[in-house]
């Protein structure tokens, strides 16, 4: 028995577990930082999710890294495939409830994956494309899992960040993103169709499956300047840049063009709008 | 004399003057990415920007990181002092020619340090505090340096991209800054004195001097969650977050207490405003 006064300490039998979601930059090995490499070295365990429909491409990048970064080959490699997820024809009410549904089931899922596979006081990762703070799912995914945890305490989840496809954008057009003292919107293609917010005059678009930027009403087209690049860091990144209404034919061209021939793309552009291109 | 119908080519002599300018990550020096330590070692020269009010911390990262990076020593630090500006009481109109004719000087002097430091085929590099897109001149600089010069095309500038204040915060927080499918705005303090947008619900403010998420009015603040990073990715990074009416006077202490302690302080913040957190 401790004497009067003493503190008394909980002890964690086995240690806490932690979980890297680290950013590996937008498509450059060599966008790696010096913190992640370093993250990379402390995981056991990766955590490979597996959206069914990835690309050769982004898996390469993936394995690439391992390779040069984890050359001792000490570690598992745990697919974590996300359980099938019910579309189909849905009014909005239901199709919310659908997803919330899916969400809990891939919560549940990964919450076992986690608890088995990652053993106490281990530390296992999750590599994530560009910067894990830009629309990627991975933190979230996460917060919702551990929160259904008894021992929720005892796991601890780490960020790094990563250089994002809108820092890759900017660097290889040597761009900066605001006008001076000027804001910057960051959006989705979605977001953008039919045409830019009235107060925003330089916007980053991504995710955009749709070539939103050729559906801007004329009046702003005209008075646009375009900085477009895909496959941003890689070997065969593709940069296309001008006037909107000179140049939105030929992006729209050579990006239908490069998705024929490597079966995908992903691209992100600066729409800036108004005097001065910097 | 080409037989007809041959072509010519126009041959440089001595070769390209390439300059870099390269984020170096917005505190710790292992935000550097893999990119960023091979274009360092690449460098012959190093221009140093003194702005005269430049505090220690921040040239001990560029020294700690020259340091590890480049322990040959085989190259040399030029510094670049910017000319005086001519501050004083004036109208608008006049405070912008004021601010033209100086940017004028400064690109004058820029010209004639590069050309007179750089030698042909050399590389030089300017090494930037986080990512040099966002709210940094160098480029914009180089831009207007170049422009003015006769032989523009023989110089080549190289952005490299790095960890931004805005993806520190975000790391430090394990936060994604969009939520699902909608937009960022990354702005300044003075744009949000009063208050935010209308349309903006994930704000990332940089360059506050003067705690502009305190003058948000009452009716904003209620709904408002704030995730707030001082000095972030060094040793004595500063968090703090919370629903904004109840951490704003502490942030508004914290963030004094620091800067009368260190002498400067930098920070950064995430204001989301609305439903869920995430
Ligand atoms: C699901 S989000 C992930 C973003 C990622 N977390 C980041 O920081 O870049 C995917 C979108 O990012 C953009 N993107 C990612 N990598 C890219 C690349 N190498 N080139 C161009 N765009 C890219 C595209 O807009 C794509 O639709
Ligand atoms: C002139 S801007 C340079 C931004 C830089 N290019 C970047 O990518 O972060 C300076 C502003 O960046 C933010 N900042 C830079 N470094 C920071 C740090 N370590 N912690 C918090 N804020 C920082 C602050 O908002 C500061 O006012």
């Amino acid at each position: 028995m401790p004497p009067p006064g003493a503190r008394t300490w909980s002890i964690t039998v086995g240690g806490m577990r932690t979980v890297l979601v680290i950013g590996i930059g937008a498509g450059d090995p060599d966008h790696l930082t010096l913190q992640a490499v370093d993250a990379l070295r402390r995981a056991g365990v990766f955590f490979v999710i597996d959206k069914g429909g990835d690309k050769d491409d982004l898996l390469a990048l993936r394995t690439e890294i391992l390779r040069r970064h984890r050359p001792d080959g000490d570690f598992r490699l745990v697919p974590a495939t996300d359980p099938p997820r019910d579309r189909g024809e849905l009014a909005d009410a239901d199709y919310r409830d659908v997803v919330v549904d899916w969400q809990d089931r891939r919560a549940a899922l990964y919450r076992t994956m986690l608890t088995d596979e990652l053993p106490d006081g281990a530390t296992g990762a999750f590599l994530v494309w560009g910067d894990p703070s830009l629309y990627d799912g991975t933190l979230r995914l996460l917060d919702r899992v551990l929160d259904g945890m008894p021992d929720r305490a005892d796991w601890r989840v780490e960020s790094i960040a990563g250089i994002s496809s809108v820092a890759a954008l900017a660097a290889a057009h040597r761009l900066i993103l605001n006008r001076v003292g000027r804001p910057v919107l960051i959006t989705t293609g979605r977001r953008i169709e039919g045409g830019l917010p009235d107060d925003a005059d330089d916007v980053v678009v991504m995710l955009d499956g749709r070539t939103a930027f050729a559906t801007l009403p004329p009046e702003q087209s005209k008075d646009i300047h375009i900085y477009w690049g895909a496959y941003l860091g890689t070997s065969y990144e593709l940069l296309v840049s001008g006037p909107l209404d000179e140049v939105c034919d030929e992006i729209v061209r050579v990006r239908e063009d490069a998705r024929g021939r490597r079966g995908w793309i992903m691209d992100t552009y600066l729409l800036r709008r108004g005097e001065g291109q910097r």
